[in-house]
Formats: structure tokens, sequence, C-alpha cells
């Protein structure tokens, strides 16, 4: 066993942990005991003091490259028209692959998009002396629903409880708390909600031996087959129907082997267990999320998709994906922070009233994204394009 | 059908696309169509010509603020004794909870580090007649290995091709091409060394009928059992056990009612199909991958986990985290960044020969995040830690 | 391509296929061909007459052994007592292994058994010109629910919809319509209900393009996760706590090593991909179903279960199975054969009113299994029990 | 809790358990117990001391009905021409359905088969003080291979160790032995020879804790990903080339109308988690095994399975379907029991060098039932046809 040496902890200003000389020294800080300057990190325009409640122990930031795409002709209920889309990213090829695939689209009268559903959870597990209990306890919170959902509801004035499904397994009983949450991604609000919901529960239910807030039943940060079937956060799909003149002027490619090769990767993907059929929707999420202050650890949840396509006998490729967990805020989070709020305002999408909007642009960025890699696979450009763009990856 | 109006595309400079110039008339042409000013999204102090092939069409940065968590003490074979650790992240508590499991883990003596496997991978899947002459190339690619094998190594001097997996169904045959690629995460340099060798093969083996350069069997920024299985970039276990007496003083928590909640969290992962029966591995790899300039798209893939504990019977814990598929570079990609190189540096993980000392700080810093989630949630601390600090998000 | 000679059918008999003549022509015809005497397969005591309805080209029976274990002791809501379980099965250890389980749970007080949901559904999917009249009609089932399901229920005496459940993917709305089906398994009138209900869906929406009865949503024959999670036939849970002094006595074996190999079956289950953590619960399921005349290919489903254990501080092991997906009758299909007969009345499960404590029945059976094999692997008897029994088993 | 009376355990015969007298004894005994005659369960022609290896407490059979389909063109490697095939169901509609798809591919060229792989497996679990120990066993593991092979094989005279596959998570490495094990299915071969392995293991190896023969990482008798990535058992292909008009004359379908509600079911399968995106493999698989003497329990795992699909421009439709993980035997077990082996005889499958034909004629006969099936869903006869064949069946 290692012997500790004592254990210094970063330092912390009790007057203001959020001024400039509590940032300042933590990077003294890490430059002492490192030996490394931290110049740049230390180079930032945004104003600590808005910090508070996005993080602790603040000492500057990291620069993430945005390049800009677009633009991308949106055909949505809450995105109409075109739109230029901040990616943050530093893949090269991303932005200029983003960039071709919106092209594509435009081309061909834009992507088309509707938001399926929209559910945040908490879901807390109750544990029982035998599933008997379990399962009377399921009848009690249907009956219970209105009270439950008023103590929930207590806390929040965005958050709304819809259902609680029930999931049972030995002496335990399983549920999802689903919540609408306005424009926040809602983790939060439901979180306290739900804890409300489980005081009033235990409060009024004595057959309860125990409840955990969480139980891996809402797979926070983690992807799962039942967020892929129940939603979390948004469910949006993205559509096109693509001519392949389109494909063939464009993207060099031709939809016949588009095709071909989705059937492949459906197949691979089916055998591989994936969570997601598609090429990449990661990439463009991720991008997106790190450049308007979205929570991007949730890039695990949100990068689950389904891909369908349908070649149609005129040679049109009707192409469609499925974003089952996207999870996404216009308000609160990171939304507000300096360069993430610019770039949330340059698509219209900061603020109450615009979190169907960044779903749509989000979902309709991912569908361009899919076909141009798409393209470029069948065309073999793909490692060329790399080669040419991204030489600083080896 | 929407009528598109004439496309405008983003601005490009073409004598020096990377020069200030180029990014600010980007920056002009998107606030001129939006009205919002992006001076925050311009004020960096990263040089933009140091951006070509991370980044196309630049014209700024997403700030992202980052803490300084730690001391981690990692008892690794590549990380050993104490860092401090740069967490991106605009989740609130994120930072504090990590510290607060770093403390803990820090006076249990330290996480115990260990990578057990390290591959990167491309996929190739090759089509045929019919199964006959699938399962008959599989024996010519064994018997051939050595000639493609130098056939992919032409193209770099650090991917070393290992094996080539095979999995049949219907007519195709779908590869795996596994590769050492030193401390690069190796995405692109397996694609050109894998291009290579399918070049090679289709020039030797005429029974081929078609192939995909990939069709979902590397599952590159999606999750998969294939990767959870096979590894996929590094996999890194973090191990410690922990006295139960910390957990009490430190955590407020206990390590019998933290092992009850993993049973029942393990079934509830199960049950739901998620692809970690952990906590929130997520977080803590988005902060890193962030503030390290890593492919932040990856968290689809490494944000994948098995937690294995056990409680002793004088009340010790122990905990560990297995992270199957960590696509984690010490060279390449966004790492050069200046913010990025920082913070590297910070850890003592920038460049050559010290790709395994990030991976298993990486995996340390999980391990800690998944016991102090884990005992906020035991604990009932958990929401109210986020409303303390997190008083931005909704 | 093979030439083929002209193709001679079965024969049949147009007057009366189902009599003595007609399966003894079959036979004839085959052993003509084969050189083979089908003797056994012609020894039957079961009328002919009555297998209207359970098979075509009837020529003779498959010998299944039936070993008699017991008693079993069901502390359930619809079997209370004692039961002496017909298993049928060519796999030497299976009765005797399952034997000892009951000898160990009936000193341990019995089986609790909980059918906690019951569910058969047939899962059409519909097909829309996009996304939008998909999520429309999604709307549209909810608000003509009556009507619908009085159009189901016109064609089936017993089944009654009870919900349709809907899953949006493209331009598809899947969904499942749930029923309870009384004493019959359910597959054969649920498609009926559904097919009436498609009709009635398509004479009063014509925003549909096309619709399919079945899509791979209800996973007939199949085990899925979806079933696994919202229950296809009955989830049955069966629990029981058994102090160690009997797994010390009885089984040779201990709840402490019980408990540990548990532990490490649920994480390579979990890292495994399975569908069922436990051990073997399709080797009772399946020598139950052939025993009383179940669609046996229905184990394909069955199969599936979640385990659930917890040591107690004094040693005592609780331990429970869930079977998310029991498909069982005790009237209809197979269960009126003269054997299959027989079988169900020695457990006087046979009829209407039934299935509830044939599902318990099995549930405990199962339970029983699993603690017996599980007993086994720890004491290491496994093999040399296999060895003892099981020798003409290579 | 229940007072147990006093338990009265099925009556054994020390001298002659096998006899009649001792079946005899136990059908009085149940009958006296429910007052249900079992004459029928008592009606059998096999003689009772065959059933040593096979059965404990013997008291007589199910009789399974029979019926007869074919002929069934299999253009196979071990299996070729025509096949007469025995099919025991109780479910109405079945033969008649695989009868017809049996007429179709008849009339289409007939079916090819094709054996990719051939593993059988038992998977030990190792446990150790931490993860560097078990990845230094891992090494151990291939450095020893050879003797840890001759360990093995000493138990057995047909089995082949062929490689031991590793998977790490935690302080444990999870191994799988895979072996050939000739015309056995080999479960309790590979049990004898890797508990043999191991016991040589661990007298040469001190570096283990603790090990256990089986913990999830072969999954006998339950369906898991990775049985389907790494095969269990036979990996046999099946694949046919149809053309429409055979389609439309036969089976009152349509090629392009079949391919359609083939993406819709891919689709579905994916998002719905099966393990088999075909329609019904089970059934077939099923009704051979019960009729040929398999171990039925391995449903389970065989009824998963890869379809991939074509529809060539001709309107030709190119069919598969990969099972990966198909357990079958034409050699102990049930297979020499007497109405079994004739059924195995009927199609020249019984005994030594048999099984790869078996396996071929099984695949071969769930093809006919896939396109059978999927036909009349399409067709939507579906319902129809049950109503028509399965009257008893509610």
């Amino acid at each position: 066993m290692h012997e500790p040496t004592p254990r210094v902890p970063v330092p912390r200003d009790r007057d203001d942990d959020y001024g400039p000389a509590a940032a300042a020294a933590r990077r003294a800080f890490a430059t002492e005991r490192s030996g490394t300057s931290l110049d740049h990190v230390g180079s930032y325009s945004l104003d600590p003091q808005t910090l508070r409640g996005n993080i602790e122990h603040f000492m500057g930031v990291a620069q993430v490259p945005i390049g800009l795409a677009g633009p991308l002709l949106v055909n949505g209920e809450h995105a109409q028209g075109e739109f230029y889309v901040p990616l943050a990213t530093a893949e090269g090829t991303l932005v200029a692959s983003y960039n071709r695939g919106m092209r594509l689209l435009h081309e061909a009268g834009g992507v088309t998009t509707t938001i399926m559903a929209d559910h945040m959870q908490r879901a807390p597990s109750f544990i029982f002396p035998s599933a008997r209990e379990a399962r009377a306890f399921g009848v009690w919170l249907h009956e219970h629903f209105g009270e439950i959902k008023a103590a929930a509801e207590t806390t929040t004035s965005t958050g709304k409880l819809q259902e609680i499904e029930q999931y049972s397994a030995g002496r335990m009983l399983y549920t999802r708390f689903n919540y609408t949450t306005g424009d926040a991604a809602g983790q939060n609000l439901t979180g306290k909600a739900t804890q409300a919901a489980c005081r009033w529960i235990r409060a009024h239910n004595d057959t309860i031996e125990h409840h955990f807030l969480e139980s891996n039943f809402a797979t926070d940060k983690k992807s799962s087959q039942i967020n892929m079937l129940r939603t979390r956060g948004k469910r949006v799909i993205a559509e096109a129907t693509i001519p392949n003149e389109l494909f063939r002027r464009v993207m060099r490619s031709d939809s016949a082997l588009m095709y071909r090769a989705r059937q492949v990767s459906n197949l691979g993907g089916f055998m591989s267990g994936v969570n997601n059929n598609g090429a990449h929707s990661a990439n463009g999420i991720t991008a997106l999320f790190i450049a308007t202050g979205q929570d991007v650890a949730n890039v695990a949840e949100s990068s689950a998709a389904f891909v369908y396509a349908e070649l149609r006998e005129n040679g049109d490729y009707y192409f469609s994906i499925t974003i089952p967990s996207l999870i996404v805020a216009s308000y609160g989070g990171g939304t507000g922070l300096s360069t993430q709020r610019e770039c949330l305002e340059l698509m219209d999408c900061y603020g109450t009233g615009k979190v169907g909007k960044l779903a749509e642009i989000i979902a309709a960025t991912v569908l361009c994204g899919e076909l141009s890699l798409g393209s470029a696979i069948v065309a073999e450009e793909w490692v060329e394009a790399h080669d040419a763009y991204g030489r600083n990856r080896p």
C-alpha cells in the first residue's frame, strides 16, 4: 500500500471563490505542482461570477474551436427555414462533412423534423418484503397518482408529472417518473420533484422497506434499451427524400449503393449489439452540445439512434433517423454561459419556448451528417477526406 | 415542398482560411444573419493557424469552464502518485462531487488501475456470392495475414495490425482489424491502414463481390456489446477497497447500504438494457475529454462500463469499474490545442509515451465519481447537493 | 443448380386425413424412401381424430420420457400446497436435480409465487407518408380506443384488449395490442382480434399507407428486451428464503458461496449480453411445457429471467426469479391431447380457471432448479452428477 | 409460514428403478394423490431400461404428435437432395406452413446450407486479488495452452479444445473453453473436460483466489449476444434465391412486398431488442428437436437468428438466415430413444458422422418456414390459416 503524502486540497477562496483571484490562485497552484503554464486556460472572456451553479473550483476554460456549417434547411414545426450551425470540435473533416450534407439536403428541399415525445425522468426503486407487496404498491401508485403528482410539482414551476411507469422484478418495483420540463433538460428539477414525491409516498405507505432515488432505470448518462424504447428527453425524427441525381452530383455517390451499404450496416449493427444502426450521430450531437452549453455527458444517451431508409423505384432515397433520447435545453445549465448563449442565439434558440427548435435543428444536422459520411464510405473517399483535412490526426 | 431561397454558403477565404480575418468574416456573416453578437465566441488565445486538421470554417471558440479537482491518488502502472485533474463542464456539483470522491479514495490509499487490453479497429465487411465463399475467404484471410499486415502497415509508422476477427452472417463476412496505435487514439490511422489492406485483399482475392470499409462492427462513436466484450481503445480497470469508517466519516454513507443499492442497481440495469451498470462515468470522462482535447463524441462508446463490488465481512467495500472501450490519446487530434495541451501537461500526459498514464488517470477519476454519487444517492443528499451548488440548473 | 427430381409430396387422405390409415400411409411412404422402420413412431394411444387443429400430415408420435418430481411445496395465490410435477426430458440428471431442489425448498417452507402481470399481444406496424402522420395516428389511436377495442373483441369471447402501446421510428408507428386471454395462451385469438381491429382502423383512418400484422414488436417465439420489460404472457415471480443450515445439509453447499457465485454470474451475464442472469430455467420450463402440451417453441421467450438474491446477516439466502414472459395455457392448443391432459390433471391444472395455478407451479419449479444447479456448481459436484446419472450423454 | 405436511417423496425401486414396475408404481402414486388416470402416459413402446442416463423417476411418456413435411430439397455439403422431415408439435398450421415453404424452395431449386463454425464451450471464471493478477493469468493461459488442452482431453475421446477466449472485468477473468465435440452436442463432455482443465490450472497456478465452472459466459440454455457473435454449437447459414413468379404462384405473395415487410421488421427487431430479426425459427427448430431427441431446452439459444434479404432488380428475392448457436447432436443424449432414433434414421441422420447433415436439414427447414410465414403475413392470410387449421387453439 502506497503511503500517501499529506493531502493538499485545491485552494478555495472563502470570500469569493468565483472571483478572478480564486481562479488565478488555482492556476498558480497547478502550475507550481506541474511546472506547466496555464496561460491559455486562464484566457477567457466569460465572467466567472456567472459560473455559480455551473462549476466548482473554477480555474479557467477549455477553448474548443467552433466551425460554422450551413445553411441547414429545416422543415420543422419549431425550426423553419435556414440555419447556420455552430459546431465545436477538434476532429478534422467533421465540419466539412456536415456542411457537405447540409448542401445536399438543401438542394433536396430540406429536412423534415418531428418531435414525437418528450419525457424526462427520475426512476426510484422501491423494495418490499416480497413481490406481493410490490404488486399491491403498484396498484396504490395508480390510485394515488394525483396526490403524488401534486407532491412532486410543489418543487417546480415547469416540471409536470405525466405518468409513473412500473417494472417489477423480485421484491422490487422499479418505476420511472416521467415529466415534461419545459425548456430545461430537467434532470435536476425531476430529481427534486421525485424526491418530494418519494417523501410523500413514504409518509403515506408503510409497506415500503426501502427506496433508492435511482437504480439504473432512467439511465442518466448511459445508453439503454428502455430509453430507446420509451424516450428520455426528446424523441425526434428527421426525414428527407433525396433524388439520386443529387447523390451523384453533390456526393459522387449513388442511392442504390448507399442503400446496399445500409442493408449490410443494419445487419452488422444488429449482430454487434450496437445502440445506433446509423453512422455517427454522436459527432454532430457532441459538436452542437459543446457549442450550445448542453450537458455533454448526455452524449452517452443521446447518441442512440434508429436509421430507416428506402430505395424508391425511381432511385430516390428516403432516409430517416430517429433520436429516441435527445437531451437538450434552451435554458438553464450551461446554456447561459457567454459563448454558449451566443451560439444558441445565432440559431434563435436561447431561452423560453426554444427547446423544440433546438431539438429539431440538432436532428436535422444529424441527418445531414449521416448522408455525408454514408456517401463517403460508399464512395471510398472517406479515408482520403481525412487525409486531406485531418492531417494533424494520426 | 419548401421553395428554397438561393443558398448562401458560409464564407471561406481562399488565401488563408485559418487567418483571423477569415474567422472574423464568418462571425460577421453569422451576426448579420442572426443579429447576435459573437464577441465571446471571438475571444480566444489560441492561434487559428494551428487548427488546420482540427476544424473547418473556424469562427471562434466555445469557452467551457474548467474546475480543478484533486489530489487524485493513483496506484497505476503508468500513473503513479497524486494528480490534479482538470474537469471541463457546466454541470454544477460535478467537480465538487468528483473532488469529494478523490478525497475518499486518497484516504483509502488510492485507486489501483490496470490497462487490460488495447485495440483500435476498423471493421470492413466483405460480400460474396454465398456463405460458402465467405467461409473460404475467412480461411484465406488467416493464411495471408502476414501480407495483409504488411500492406496495412505501409501507411503508418505507429499502427500495428494485431489480428483480424471474423463474424459471419448471410453472404457477408464482417471483420474487425485490430491495431495498436501508440499514443494516438488511432481512428484515422487505422482507417487508412485498413483501406490499404482492403486494396491488397481486393487485388489478390477475386471471390469478393463488394466490400465496405465500415458496416457497424467497429461501432465508432456508438456503444455496442461487441466493443464491451472485445475492447475498443483501452480496456481499463480501476479498483479500490475502502474501509467503512471512511464511508461514514467522509461520505456520511455506509458500505452496507452502498452495497445494497448496488445490488438493486445491478438488476435494474440488467432489466433496462443499459450499457453501464454503474452510476455516471460519462460525467468524468466527458469533462476530462473536453479539457484534454479528446474526440468528445467518443463518449458514446467510452461511457460503457462494468461495475463489480463486494462487501467484505469487516465492512470494507471492494469496488471496481471496468471501462471496456476508453478511447483516448496523448498525441494527435485535439490534444495539441492550446488549452487542451496545457491541461494534459498539468498531469504530465502530453505527447509520446503518455497515453497509458492518461487512461489510468481517467479510470481512477471515474471510480472516485462513482463512489461519490453512489454515496450521495444512498445518503439522500444527492438532490440537496444539486440544490446548493447547481442553482442555475432548472 | 440442382436439377430437381419430380417432387413427390407427402401423401394425404382426402376423405379422412386424421384416420389411422392416413397416418399409416405416411409412415409407409417414409419407410419406403428411407428404409427406416417407424414402428415406435406408430405406437401411440392417442386418438388421431382429436388432432385436428393441432397438426397436419400426422404420422405418429414422439415418445418423450416423463419423470416425476416432487413434492413441490408452493405458497401461491393460485397454487397452494404440494404438487408432484411431471417433467418430460431426455437430459439425464434433470429430474433428479429439480427433485433435489424441491426437497430443499420443501424443508425451507415452500416457494412463494406471485403473478405480477398478464398480457398477450399482437404488434402491428403502421406506415405513413412521414413521421408527422405517424404521430397524429398515435393520438387518433388513443381517441378511438373504445371503438378499436370493440372491433377486436367481436372475434373472441375471452380476449380483452387492455391497451395499445406505441413506439415510433421513422415513418412507422409500431404498436403492441395487449390483451388478457383467460386460460388460453392466446397467440391465435389475439391474432384474430388484432386483425379485426386493423380492419376497423384501416376503414376509419385513411392516413395509413400500409400496415403489417407483425413486425418484430411482439417477438412471438423470440426473446426480446421489450418482452422482458413489458411482459408477454405471465410475469411470474418465485421467491424463497432458505436457511444456510439447509444448504449445508441438503445441498452440501453454503449460502455465502452461492451468493459469491451469483455476484460473479450477474456480472458475467451483463457482459455476455444474456437474456437471463440465472442458471437454466429453460430446463424446467421445457420439461413442463412438453409434458403439459404447451407450445414448446415459446421456450425461446419464456426462458428469459431475472434472478435477484440477498445474503442475510444470519446466513439466510433470499432468492427470487422473475419470469417476465412465461407463455402458458391450461386450455386450448396441445393441452387437451391425451398424455398432456393427464399431466395437467395430475396437478389439477387442466381447463378453465387453472392457468394461474400452472404458471405458479412452473415458476416454483424453476426456482427449485436454480438453487439445485447453483449449489452443484459451487459444490463442484455438477460434473460428477452428470457423470453418474447422465452416462448416455457424451 | 405454511406448516408443511410430512414430505412424501416419489417412490423409487431400489432394485430396478427403470423396470416397468417402478414406472407403474409412480403412476399409481400420482393417481392416488390426484385422482387422475395416467393410462396414456403409461402407454409407450420404448424400453424403459434404455432410459438410464436420460431420465430419473421415469413414469411414462408424453406423446407428441409428429407430422411429416417435405420433400425438403437441400443443397448442403453434408445434406444433399430431398428429405422428408418429421415435425413434432401440437401447434396447428405449423406442419402445413413449413410444408408449403418446402414446396416453394423445392421449386426454387433448393436451399443452400453452410456450416460456418462449430464450437461447444464451458466458461469458467477465475477470481484474483486484483485485475493485475487476472491479466497475468491471461498471459499464463496462453503460454500453457498445450498442457491445459492435454489435461482437458484426458477426459474425452471426441472433444478437442480449440482455444480459450478471455474477457476481463474487475478482478475476474471470464473464459470460454471452445471445443469441437464430434457428433455429440457436447455440453457434458466439455463440462468434464473443462473441470479437468481447471484442476490442472489450479494445481499449477497459485494466483487464483477462486474459480467457478460457469458464470454466464457460455450461457447454456440462455440466449446471449456473445453466443450470437462467437457461436455456440453450429453456426449454420441457409440461403436461397426465389423468383418472384414462385412467390406469386405458390405463396400468393410478392417479393417486393416481402422485402418491404422485412425492412420494417428489421427495424422493429432492432428497436425491440429481439435476438432474432426473422419470423419464427423456434417453431421449426423445436419441432425437429422434439422429434429427433435433441435437448429441447436449447431452443433458448438455438432460436437466435440473423435474417438478411435482398430484392434483386428482376424481382428475385435473395433470402438467408444465419443460426449462430444451433445445438444439435446425431449421437448421445435423447437421440437413441426409440421414436427419436427412428426420426433421425428417416433422414439418415443417426449416429457417427451425421451431425452436420442434421444441422443443415434443420437450417434449411427453418428457411422454408421463414418464407412461408413471411408470405402469410404480407398476404394477410395468416390469421385465416390459423382459423382454418388451428381451430382447437383459442
